[in-house]
């Protein structure tokens, strides 16, 4: 068997896998943030274009991927699945693990797979300008990647933190033509609200949304994306579990346990949901683990129910696991898991019990992370460092119990641009954030009554 | 045709092309730096394991590659070479160009081809410690990440100028336990006595050198592995070339023009020597262009000379293209490319007219690498930047002479590492060295008189 699985270029998905045909009820539905009824299309339409509005809601099964985003992704897809062989060994477990090698694109990362449809929706639109956020600027530099293929102008807010932490991420958005400002900015009126309550705010996934989607709504050529939570979005990331699924069929192999982690939900939702459902939508005998830093513990620690997916209430309700709309989590390293919410599609799953969810504190993260460097070679993200966790915590029962299963993640990102978090952990200087729980139900008591 | 040519791992090539095979006289032979008389196999056993003294001499055509090294080798091996579409598109270029990727290497270029050999056959012959020197720290990474699957303890002396410029390449060499020194340092004689004369001294590949062999010859368990110049580093290197002949082979198609930079000409000449003679030894009807800077051109502007590879006269002496031992290029960004010297086996084919050498200045290197990443969507390095700005200069003489040719450049290493010097260039910051005269002539008036 060979250890590293790469599928030609023939084998490039030519369709999304859209969960909701096969969801035993319909996810529920967004709400407008003003009145609490149901959004239509028409409340979408400020910010998005009107093919993403159709994919949102839509229960077909398969969605064809235009000639256009193929040709992008085929830039870097398909990626490789690889067997950590190496890993295994240093574990000396009978467990096969396998990584799906997603940080192979330009950006580094499993964003672009969404940037990439969503900047091509938006161009054949007519818009002229995006705008978003960023956490730890995986996002921002998909975007603007992917914005600069099609010519579109691309702003990005960058989540305080994360702009002063990672300077690099911005140089790599200034290449591909973005803007960036730190978030809070001086730029909307929300940011400036903000600032002025708190000079040394730093920001969170939140308050840049608010931003974003306020320059979105006053500019009629300019729309807004978002790089997580929304279902057009985690359909996106089905290429990664459809070639994930195509690569292990060509081994003769099933998933025993299936590993991602979690910020807004996307890179976890398009690496599981192909696999969830059987043929006659049986629920398969797979364990699906979400990732999540004890710092942000939206699955572990927080209540379904409706919220805002912005500080400022700009956006619809959804209905999701939530550590309320005002929650501010603690600066840890992996700032793309920083998100209050999570995803109407993972949280559904989650609600039904499909789904198991962990969470971890950073020292134990970044231990991970330096276990897998060294064995096998790559550097992961610290994001990608939940997942390793897990699959590590995984391998090593199955060592204790004697079991061969396959355990397969998803390698998400690099960590080039975290190599900082790096140093302070090999100095160790890095903080456990515990479980915030005064911060958590003090922003919890100020979720919306609606919906429920 | 597809865009992206893979091969299987069952392509990876089993043996390394070695070149001394096939010239029509003997690469001039190295010479004791005492004596000048030629240097002995023993000479070299200070230094370097038996096996790669054996393969830095040898005639035999082709070498077995290991399967521990195959085995490590696999882990990014067989690179993809890849139709630059959208960068020919951009430039209207009836050619087409390729580019062989060694930047998907887990230290992010194609260092590891020779570093993993390196680290093994040190390990098999029982060395205990590697020291080395870095430019950019391209080089430095690569030992490191192969001295860590061989459990060889590692040490780096990086040029102070990049160490500074680059921290996080110093990140990366400690994520896979390696120690990291600026040089000059205080670790060893000769860099204590460089600092006396000038504390503020940036350093140099010549300096470093001279620094990690100081301290291999000091220590018998300790070796110095070297990451370019050597004539067993290039071979080690053709990976690359024969990679990119299966691959060309496979779309029916055949090189017009191959472009590599050259630092020390390791990546170039593991590209092009595959290429350079047919079955029956005729020369090809290729066109090889060696890229390097105006700051530090030593193909351009150098003597075939024989010279010491490092600043204090501790190697052995080689024929070579040379700005002089003691030549200390300006601290241009392309970190890895401030070499005085040039490789042998390079020099030897740049002395018969096989090869066109050609310099650049730094801001229209970057110009290419910036159009590049505008089009391609990949961030090179600078020092490969330098091989994309011939490839584009070539792709619009093409235009303008309306030839279909076929343009392969080696993609040598991610600029992830680089975004400072991006951010440099995009602010207009970045100093455009010329050819310095005077310090070349300088330093070529204290050439040894030997062998000539």
């Amino acid at each position: 068997m060979e250890d590293s699985i790469f599928l030609s270029k023939r084998d490039l998905p030519a369709r999304w896998y859209n969960i909701q045909a096969d969801l035993a009820k319909p996810v529920p539905p967004a709400l407008h943030p003003g009145t609490g009824k149901p959004a239509t299309a028409e409340d979408f339409s400020l910010i998005f274009p009107d093919p993403l509005i159709e994919q949102e809601v839509s229960t077909q099964r398969w969605i064809d991927i235009p000639e256009e985003v193929k040709n992008i992704y085929s830039l870097w897809r398909p990626t490789p699945l690889i067997r950590a062989r190496k890993l295994e060994k240093f574990l000396n477990t009978p467990a096969r693990i396998f990584y799906k090698d997603e940080s192979v694109s330009a950006a580094g990362s499993h964003k672009p797979n969404t940037a990439v449809p969503q900047a091509y929706y938006n161009k054949i639109s007519g818009t002229r300008r995006l705008t978003t956020e960023t956490g730890a600027g995986q996002w921002g530099c998909a975007l603007a990647f992917a914005s600069n293929f099609f010519g579109l102008e691309c702003e990005v807010y960058m989540v305080r933190v994360s702009y002063d932490q990672k300077p690099y991420r911005r140089s790599l958005m200034h290449i591909w033509n973005a803007k960036v400002f730190p978030s809070p900015s001086k730029q909307t009126a929300c940011g400036r609200a903000l600032l002025e309550k708190d000079p040394d705010c730093p920001g969170s996934l939140g308050m840049a949304i608010s931003e974003a989607v306020e320059e979105a709504v006053a500019n009629a050529d300019t729309k807004y994306a978002l790089g997580s939570v929304l279902n057009h979005v985690l359909m996106h990331q089905t290429v990664v579990g459809l070639e994930t699924r195509r690569q292990l069929e060509s081994i003769g192999a099933k998933p025993d346990i299936m590993i991602g982690c979690v910020g807004g939900g996307s890179n976890f939702g398009g690496f599981i949901f192909p696999f969830v459902f059987g043929p006659e939508n049986e629920k398969r005998d797979i364990r699906f683990i979400a990732t999540e830093p004890t710092a942000c513990p939206t699955l572990t620690k927080g209540p379904y129910r409706y919220d805002f997916g912005d500080t400022a209430k700009m956006t619809p309700l959804i209905k999701m696991f939530t550590l309320g709309h005002n929650f501010v989590p603690p600066c840890i390293h992996a700032g793309g898991l920083r998100y209050h919410g999570m995803a109407p599609l993972v949280s559904y799953l989650q609600n039904e019990g499909i789904i198991e969810p962990r969470s971890y504190g950073q020292n134990s993260v970044f231990e991970a992370a330096l276990t897998f460097a060294r064995t096998e070679g790559r550097i992961p993200a610290p994001e990608t460092s939940h997942a390793i966790r897990a699959a590590i915590d995984e391998a090593i029962r199955c060592r204790e119990e004697k079991q061969e299963k396959n355990i397969v993640l998803n390698f998400s990102g690099h960590g080039f641009f975290d190599l900082a978090s790096y140093d302070k952990y090999l100095a160790g200087q890095l903080d456990d954030y515990e479980y915030p729980e005064d911060r958590i139900q003090e922003s919890l008591r100020e979720l919306p009554e609606v919906g429920e």
